[in-house]
Parts: C-alpha cells; sequence; structure tokens
C-alpha cells in the first residue's frame, strides 16, 4: 500500500459528521518502524494468538522478524508495519483489525475471507475460556442512536456512497443488497437475486390488486418486481436520497411508476392499512431500542387478513455488532437474536407462520460480491481512496466469513395478526416451480 | 346428566395421586337447587359476561331464569343447575368451567367447541381491559413440578389411562396423538397423521443406516415410520408403561424390533450421539425450568452435522396454560411462546433452520378426534364413568377451540449446530412428492 495514501486518511478525525466515506485509524508510527522488536511485544503477540484460540497464523514484524504459532502449521501470514499496530491489534482487535488493514499496517498473506472465517471459528471457541478482564478489554460497544435524526445520518454515511459505487459489484438485475437465494448452487447472482424476489412475493402470497408497504427499499427492486410480476401496488419508504433518485427513474423507465410510490420519510411515519408488509435488510438498522415500537407499526399498517415479512441478518444468541463493522461501516447496526427477533413478533399479537434460516446464500451473495468488488477495486479507488477501497473489501470478506462460521445467520420471518384465519395450509406452493428464471 | 353419577365423582377430594382418572369437580349444592336465584348473583353473572368481552351467550339459572346478554344475540344458552355452580363460574372461571361441565352442573346449548371458540375470542380481546384485581382473581397458574419423580407422576396421569381408551378416537395408522399435517384440506385422520411422520422424516434429511434419538415416543408411531421406511436405528424414551407395552408389541409385530430400542426411562436419561433428535409433542411436559437442560442434552446428543426438530404446542407470547387444562388434564403442562422455544436453541449454541406453524393443522385433527370420541362416548363412560367422559369432551371440544381462537400454536422447529455447514439448500425437498399415501 502506497504510504502517502494512508497518511493522507488519517487526517479525518471522525468521519461521523463528514460527506466524505473516510474511514478513520490510528496515527501512523512510522518513525519507529525500523527498531528492533521488544521481547514484551512478541510475548503480547503470543499471548494474542493463544486467547484468540490458535488459529493458523503467523505473525511477521516491521523488521521481518517471525512470530510462529504456538500450535499446528500457519496457513497465514500477517505483517504488521509498525509496533504500534502491534499495541492497538492486541488492546483492541475488533476495531484495530478492520482499521490496520484499512490503513495498509496489516498485511494479509492467503485469501481473506478464509483468513477471517479461520478467525471467527478460533475466536467462538475460545471466549468461552476467557477470564472477565479480557472479555471487558475486548468488547464490542453499544450501537449508537437509531433515533429518527440520527438514522437519517446512519443510513447516509453508508447507502449514499454513490449508485455508481454500488453498480460496480452488485447485480445487474435490480441492485439488490441483501442476501440472494440459490435454490441452485450454479446460479448467477443475477439469477440469484430474482429468486429471492420471487421467494419473497410467494412467502407473502401476494395476489394481483392488492398493496403492499414496504420499511426500507434499497434501490427499489422488490418494489418493481412485485409491481412488474403481481400486479400489485406498493409504498416502498426509504431515507437514503441517492437510493430514491435511482429507484424512481428505474420505475418510471420501466413504466411501473403508476403502481409504485417510493416515499423519502422514515418507516416510522407509515400511515395506512395493507395487504402485505415487507422489510428486506432494514431489522438491522433499527436497534433494539425501536423493536416495540416497529411491531406496533406492523399491528397497525397490516390488514387483518394481510401477512407480514422480515428478512434480517441475525445471531444465534444476542450479541453486539463487531465493534469496527458499527464504528466505521454500518453505523447503529444491530442484528437481532432469533428469540429477539420472535420476541418483536410477540410484541404485537403476531402469530408466527414462518421461518427460514438462509446463511449459506448470504456466504455465497457475498462471495459473488467480493469477487465482482476485487475486479473493481482500481476503480474504487480511484473514486474515493486505497484506505477506502481496502476498508471496504475488509467488509467484504469479513462477511463473508461471518456467515461461513455461523456468526451470522440471515432469516426470513413471516408472520401475521393472532386472529388471522386465512392461512396458507401448507408452504407448498412456495416450491412449485423454480424461483430463478433461465439465463437469458 | 345423571346427577347420581355426578355426586359419585365428587367423593374423589385429590385425583393427583390416585390411579384411577376421576376428575375432580365442587360439592354438589342441591339443596338450595330450587330456590329463587337472588339479585346479586344476577349482577354477577352480567359482570362476568361484560368481563368477558361480552360473548353471544345467554345463562339460564336452575329455576330456568333467563340472563340475557347486553349486546348481541345469543348463539348459546349455558344452563347453570344451582348457586355454588354460579358463584363458582364466576370466582374462578378458568378452573370452574371445565369442572361444572364434567359434573353436569352447567349444560351447553349449541356446539361446544363453537362456543368454546366465541369464548376464546371474546376474552382474548377484553382481558386487555381487565382491572388488576380481576387479572389476580382468575390467574392460571404456575404449572406443577416437571422433575424426574414428578414428571412420572403428570406423565402417567394422562398417558396411562389405558390404551384401549385412547384406540377409540386415535388414527387408526399409527395411534397419533398429536398434531397431524393436512396437506390437503379432504386428508383422513389416518392420511394425515402418516403425512406428519413423512414430513418430520422428511425435515431431519433421514438416510438409511443413520441413528435417531427420540424423546417422548408415545405408542411408538414415528420410531416404527422410520425404522420402516426410512431405514434407521431408533432409541425412543418414553416414562408411560402403557405406551410402551404397546409400542414394543407393536414393533415386534412389525419385524422392526432389531432397528427399535424402546427405552422406558426420562428423557434426561439420554445417552450417546445420533444423526437426528426428534421429539413430538414432549415439550409441552418438560417445563420452563427444564428448558435449559433440555437444550444442553441435545447438545451432547446430536453429533455435529446432526440436525433436531422439536414439534410442540407453543403460544404467540408467554403465558401459562389454563389452569382446568393443567389442574385435570395435563400436570405440569407449559407451552412455550416462540420466543422462549427459540431460547432453548440459543442456550445450547444451535442454529435455527426452519420453523413451521401448524396450528390450524391441529384444530383440523382435533376435529376429527372429537368426531370420533363423541361416537365412543357411551363406552367411554361404561369404561370411566360420565363425569369423565365428559371432562375429556371438554378437553377436546376447549382444545379445538384454542387452535381456532389463536389462543395455542403448533410449532415445528428445526435446528443444528452453529458451526454445522452441512445444512439442506433449500426446503424445496420437503415438497417434492405428496407426504400422505393414497388411500387403501
Amino acid at each position: 500500500m502506497n504510504e502517502t495514501t494512508a497518511r493522507k486518511t488519517t487526517d479525518a478525525n471522525d468521519d461521523r459528521h463528514q460527506q466524505k466515506p473516510h474511514v478513520l485509524t490510528l496515527p501512523l508510527d512510522d518513525q519507529q518502524a525500523d527498531r528492533e522488536p521488544h521481547s514484551y511485544e512478541r510475548w503480547l503477540l503470543a499471548k494474542l494468538m493463544r486467547m484468540a484460540g490458535d488459529p493458523p497464523v503467523r505473525f511477521q514484524l516491521w523488521n521481518d522478524d517471525l512470530i510462529e504459532p504456538e500450535k499446528g502449521q500457519p496457513r497465514f501470514t500477517l505483517r504488521l508495519t509498525d509496533p504500534k499496530a502491534l499495541f492497538a491489534l492486541v488492546t483492541n482487535p475488533n476495531l484495530a483489525f478492520g482499521d490496520l488493514y484499512a490503513a495498509g499496517r496489516l498485511q494479509v498473506d492467503g485469501d481473506l475471507p478464509e483468513l477471517m472465517e479461520a478467525l471467527y471459528r478460533a475466536v467462538h471457541q475460545a471466549r468461552q475460556q476467557w477470564p472477565k478482564w479480557l472479555e471487558a478489554l475486548w468488547r464490542n460497544h453499544n450501537p449508537r442512536s437509531t433515533g429518527v435524526s440520527e438514522a437519517k445520518e446512519n443510513i447516509h454515511h453508508h447507502y449514499d456512497l454513490g449508485n455508481e459505487f454500488y453498480q460496480l459489484w452488485l447485480d445487474q438485475a435490480e441492485m439488490q443488497y441483501t442476501c440472494a437465494y440459490y435454490e441452485s448452487p450454479d446460479l448467477t447472482l443475477e439469477q440469484a437475486q430474482l429468486a429471492k424476489l420471487e421467494h419473497v412475493c410467494r412467502k407473502l402470497r401476494l395476489k394481483p390488486g392488492m398493496t403492499v408497504v414496504e420499511a426500507g427499499c434499497g434501490w427499489g427492486g422488490l418494489a418493481r418486481y412485485m409491481a412488474r410480476n403481481y400486479g400489485v401496488k406498493v409504498h416502498s419508504y426509504n431515507i437514503s436520497t441517492e437510493q430514491l433518485a435511482y429507484a424512481r427513474a428505474e420505475a418510471k423507465c420501466q413504466q411501473l411508476d403508476h403502481l409504485i410510490d417510493y416515499v423519502e420519510d422514515d418507516y416510522r411515519n407509515i400511515s395506512g392499512q395493507y395487504d402485505a408488509f415487507v422489510s428486506i435488510g432494514m431489522l438491522e438498522h433499527v436497534g433494539k431500542e425501536n423493536y416495540q415500537a416497529l411491531s406496533q407499526l406492523i399491528r397497525r399498517s397490516l390488514k387483518p387478513d394481510g401477512i407480514a415479512l422480515l428478512h434480517s441478518i441475525g445471531r444465534n444468541r444476542p450479541m453486539l455488532m463487531n465493534a469496527w463493522i458499527e464504528k466505521r461501516i454500518f453505523p447503529g447496526a444491530y442484528p437481532p437474536s432469533i428469540s429477539e427477533f420472535m420476541g418483536i413478533c410477540e410484541e404485537g399479537g403476531f402469530s408466527v407462520l414462518d421461518v427460514e434460516n438462509l446463511r449459506l446464500h448470504y456466504a455465497q451473495t457475498l462471495t459473488h460480491w467480493m469477487e465482482r468488488y476485487r475486479n473493481s477495486m482500481d476503480k474504487v479507488t480511484d473514486m474515493y481512496d486505497e484506505h477506502f477501497a481496502r476498508a471496504w473489501e475488509m467488509y467484504l470478506a469479513g462477511s463473508t466469513a461471518a456467515f461461513r462460521a455461523g456468526s451470522l445467520q440471515l432469516f426470513q420471518v413471516v408472520f401475521t395478526h393472532g386472529e388471522n384465519n386465512e392461512l396458507p395450509r401448507t408452504r407448498q406452493d412456495l416450491y412449485t416451480f423454480p424461483a430463478a428464471p433461465e439465463v437469458q
């Protein structure tokens, strides 16, 4: 990595209130980068590896010294360029790993998603033995607020990076920035994203003339799919200005604008009653403190025989978001555990009809995104800078790994009012013919 | 109802420690049964109806006086035979309704399941407005203990009533005393029960030679189905002596005994590791205080790539079992809410793969049971007495109503170890051909 670039980006002291998508990092400590490592530095790294469950990793220090793992053969080499990088990594690995990688002060020899998966799996086992002081030192923090004005800021930080940026690596079919559905393993990203949209529509049992409200619509692809293929009227809420501009232009271009109303407003301001309530990939941004209000909102927005579907990243048990992701990538993010997710349904007096976990589908989606992203990294560097490009590479690699290692889940939850007896008898109708289109 | 019979059964002061399946009731107050009702008695009944949300019900008192509902037309007439019945109903309706019906002191003019559904729906709405003192007066109580020895007693109370009794009204195919699966609406009870067994086997992705452990096996039908149709080896645990005798005889008769080990022991003593863990209709009897231990048990009993399935009655939100059902029919019963259910999965570090709610399938199952049961009520009266026969009529009618009204749910939950990546890609394979056999 070019050190000038790295130094340039460190000037941004706090990215939260900035328009530009900079990623904060620690000050570069290059004056000391050619001194000999101290023995306590070696000891700290060895300790770090033991506490992380002895992943198959060795470290290469700034003077090219190697710290080999105590157990097993290393599959990856992590190079640290300076002593302060070492110190940051040991004291706050959750935050520093991503920051150092983005700054080029932690360099990886080996496949990045595979490294991250090995780390997740090792830490997942090891953390059960951690002493309390280590839990406290390495803890993730509560996500920042997701109140109406903060949510606007949080969403702006991520989703308003520019449509051009996302177009580099998302599917060309409907710009879906959520888990795809690989009903067969060899689907293209485009097919799998359309299959996801179809799968969701089937779960909602849409019929022509129905009305749908969507909370958080991204670039509007689901609304267009529903209008085009199911002849329903859709009200889609979003607070990302950039995404809505794209969504509206695309609906007009496809002559679907008479069926779709893209509303630039917070989901909390949804009004009216609908046959279906759907939200794909927004619950992660809602925040636990707003689950009760969300539940009541769905309760009043859904007709007595309406069906609701929430699609969200989740957890096998309650756990805070990784500090680096929450701070640098997704401010305010908190994926609910499955029991917290069900608590949302309980709060509104709903009856849960169907839960499907698409975890490995998200790993495959991310693998596809990652491949395209890497092919476009030069362009990303030109659009932003190398620091940003490496941060997003780490984010995509880490997410791939998290879904592979089971640290993240993807839940699709279908529910309805507790009193509703107009229910689909079975789920057979979801599988009568393939959800994905043939390749054109 | 024959009053001699009613009086006879009131001698049983506590059924819990008795071998005979008597059902306790209140002392009959027939000395006062022909006096005029007091005005405060009329007032109490009117109050009861208002607090119960004005169900379409009128009361006929012991002197034939009618108390009409304040709102709407009555669809049902409830006759109370004596003043103490009135007092019991008003002060403790959850318990007294069933007791009085069983004793013939509350008689119903109209369809019993429909009446119960109307009551459940009205009360469900009305209880949100109840003052605290009424909540306290009418509350259900914590279920009795489900420790190892108490569980034996609880299970004995219900499941050891005699196989002959259950054979009168359960399906002739595999004696299934759990929710059937009506993949098409016109299935017979036998077809739907076999479809349930097939649906469960498919969800477990069984293959020949696999090993399965079953917690709570009833009359052993699932074990036989699995051995017969999937060539797997099954260890099935149960503490009901009567059921196990039947299960073993049947397996021998079908020459499946080399594949099935029916173990007379508490599920807590399951040992070994298996490809699948399955439990159909036992979780209701486990008790909240044992969820953690159950979760750890499944964790150690399931191979790394094994799949577990729990099938249980559940709730849309945490709520105690109806007092009469818990006291008279199912001692120790507590159906978990969906978030409590998911808590069991979280506790063991599991990943939830699939949740399906079969609520209306249970309503249909119960309708089928009820029809057969009513056709056999004379036989049931001969086997036990009229009080018992009416108590079970009320239990089946009330359960039918509870599933129709959404007060009870039926969840099938599939999960696996959090680290397992050997997952079924989709649920398409559950639906490739009908689960139910053709009618022979």
